[in-house]
C-alpha cells in the first residue's frame, strides 16, 4: 500500500471528502486536470479537501454556505460556483436557503453578482431536475442524513 | 405616528434587525452617515436590514456565515468585515468557527485574503476582550439564546 | 388596487423607471427570475429602480454614465453591462460617448477591462442595427427628448 | 525648446489637463514618484492626461463621473478616489451629485463599496471646507465656468 | 512617410513589439477594434507595446511571466490571458513553466482562479498542437532564440 | 524526532523555503498568527512554501516576479505585496526590475493599482536603506548567489 492511497493520508481523506461533498462534479474537475497538471489535481485533493474540509471545527453545511457566498460575491468563478451549489445541496442546504444566500450577496457584492449567481443556481437546479426524481429527491434525503454531522 | 417609525414599516423592522445583529458597530456607521448622506443611512436600514435580513427563509447564523465569508473573500471591505465579525459573534457563531470560515477562504480567494481577514478577527476579538468579561462572556450567552431561532 | 400596483408605491415607480431606462432588456431579466427568485425580481424593481434611479438629485444620463463605467471597470458583469449600454443609449448617451467612457476605463481598470467592454458595446450596437432603422434611429430621438430631464 | 515641453506634445497637453482637472492633488502624486519611478510620472501625464482626457468626444464633467464611479466600484483605490472626488468638484460636479453617484454604486458593487466611498467623500469635503470659504466656494464658481465646455 | 509609420515612432515600435510578442492573436484584437474604436487600437499599440514592452529594463520572458500571473490572478480577462499564454510561449517560457506559474496563483488568488487559468492553458496548448508540428515545435525554437535578449 | 520537524517533511521544507525567500518578514506573519490561528500558520508553511515554492519546475526569481505582479494587480493585499517585494529582492530581482514589473501592471490592472504598488515599493526600499549598507548591499550580493539556481 503506497503513501498516496493509505486510508489515513491527506490524499485519501481528501478523496473521501471530495466524493462526499462535490460528488461527480468534483471528480470531473480532477479528471480534466489529468493531462495538463496532474500534480495540481493531487494538490486540490490534498489541500482544500484533505486539509481544510477535513477539519472538525465547522460542520459541512456551514462550510458550503461560506463557499457559495464567497464564490457568488467574487463573481468570476462560475464553474466553481456551480460545483459548490451542487455540493451545498449534497450536504443539506435546501434550494430555498441557497436562493436566500445568493439574494443576500446583492447587499455585499452588488445586484449583478447576485443576479449572475441566481442564474447559475437556476442552471444547477435544472440539471438536478433533468437527472430524474431520484436525484432531485436526494436533496432532501441527504439533508436528513448529513446536516447534523460532518461528511457521510 | 409617522410612516418611518410605525413598527411594521421596513425602516422600523430594519432598525430592530440592525440593533439585534450589528449592535453598536452598526449604529456607529449609520451615525457617521448623518451629515453627508442621511438618505443612504435610511436605505442601509431599509434594504439590507429591513428587506434582506428580515426574510424568514434563512437563520441569522447562516446569514452571518455567508456575509463574513463574502467580505473576507472580496478583501476590500475591512470596516464592514469587522462589523460582521462582531455580528456573527452576536448571533451565535463561535470564535473558533469564525477562524475556520476565514481559513477556508484561503482556498477560494487566496492566502492574502484569508490572512488579512484573520488579522481583522484578531482585532475584533481583542476589542471584545478589552470590553470586559461580560461582553466577551456574551458571545457564549448569545449563542445559547439565538442559534436556534432568528433574531432575539 | 393593491399595494404593489398603486401608482405611488416604490414598486410602481420602479417598474416605470425600469421600462424607461432598461426597456425590454430589463424586463427580460425580471422575467427570467420569475420561476427561481420572484422576490428578488420584486427587490430589483423596488430598490435600484424604485429607490435609487428615482431620486431627483442626478440626471439619468449621468446615472447611466456612472453605471456603464462601474460595470466596465469591475469586469465581471457582462450581461448587466450590455443591459446598461442599451440603457445609456436609451437615455441620451451617444455611441461615440460610450466608446470614450469605455476607452477611459483602460486608465483605471486596465486594458483588458476596456477591451472586453468595447467588445460588449460592439455586440450591443450590432443588435440595435439589426433591429432596423427605427430602433437605431431611436438613439438620437430619445436623446433629444430625454437628456435634459429625468425619465420620460 | 525640447520635445517634452513643446506646447503641442502629449506631455505638455497632459500637464495642462492634469493641472486643470486634478490640481494640486495630481501634482503631489507626480512629485511622489520622482525618486522611485520618474518615467512612470511621465507616462501618467502622457497617457491618461495627454491622450485620454484630452480627447474631444466627451466633456470633462462626464469623464469625472465615470472615473469616480469606477474607482468607488473597484473599492481598492482610495487615494485615487480622493484625487478624483476633488477633480469632479473642480470640473463642475456638485457635492450633492457626487453623493448620488456613490449611493448608486451600492446597486452595482454592494453597500460596503458605497459606504467606503461615501466616507472618502466626507474626508474630501472636510479638506475643502478646512481650506476656507474661497476654496469651498470655488466648487460652485468652477461649476459655472467649466461645466459646459471641456477644461479651462 | 507619415508620423504613424516612421520606424522610430511609438506606433511603429509598438507594432513591431506586438508582432514579436503576441503574434497573430494580438493582431486579431487590433483588427476587431477597427470598426468600433480605431483610436483605441492605436492606443493599444502605442502605450502597452510602444511604451511599456519597449523599455530595456526587463527581459520579455520576465514581462510575460508577470502578465500571465496578473491576468490569471485577476480572473476576469480570459481572452487576454489566452493571448498572453501564447505570447509567453512565443518569448521562451515553456509549457511546464506556465503550468507552474498558474498553479502558484492558487496561493495568491485562490484555487478557482488557478483552475480557470489552467483550463485556458489547456485550450491554448491544444490550439498550438492542432496548428501542426512546426507551430508547436516553435515553442522550443523561439525559446533558444529569444530568452536571453529582448524581442527579436 | 517528530513528524513536523523531520527534515524531509512538507513543514520542514516549507520552513526552509520561507526563511530563504521571505526572511524575517515571513516569520513575523507566522508569529502573528500564533495566538489566533496556529493551524493556519502551519498550513501557510506547508502548502505555499512546502508544496508550491518547493517544486523544481520554475526558478525562484520567476516565482517572485509572478507573485509580485499578481499581488500588485489584485490591489487588495498591501501587506503581502510588501513581504514579496522583499522576497523578490532576496532572490535576485533588482529594484529597477521591480519598478518595471509594477509599471507594467498599469496596462493590465490600471494606473491606480500600479501607483499603489509603486508606493509600496518605495516604502520597502526605504526600509532596506534604513537597515544600513549591509542589508541594502545584500540585494546585489544575493542576486549573484541566487539568481541562477533555486533557493540558497
Amino acid at each position: 500500500m503506497d503513501d498516496v492511497t493509505r486510508p489515513d493520508t491527506r490524499y485519501a481523506r481528501g478523496l473521501r471528502n471530495l466524493a462526499a461533498i462535490d460528488g461527480e462534479a468534483g471528480q470531473r474537475v480532477i479528471d480534466a486536470l489529468a493531462d495538463i497538471a496532474p500534480d495540481f489535481a493531487r494538490l486540490v485533493i490534498e489541500f482544500p479537501f484533505g486539509d481544510i474540509y477535513d477539519r472538525p471545527g465547522l460542520d459541512l453545511r456551514s462550510r458550503e454556505i461560506a463557499t457559495v457566498a464567497a464564490l457568488a460575491a467574487m463573481g468570476n468563478a462560475r464553474p466553481q460556483l456551480e460545483v459548490h451549489l451542487h455540493a451545498a445541496l449534497n450536504v443539506g442546504v435546501s434550494r430555498a436557503e441557497l436562493i436566500e444566500i445568493l439574494m443576500q450577496m446583492a447587499v455585499y457584492a452588488g445586484f449583478p453578482a447576485a443576479l449572475n449567481a441566481l442564474f447559475a443556481a437556476k442552471a444547477v437546479f435544472s440539471q438536478r431536475d433533468a437527472a430524474g426524481p431520484d436525484a432531485s429527491g436526494s436533496d432532501a434525503a441527504l439533508r436528513d442524513g448529513v446536516a447534523s454531522g460532518r461528511a457521510p
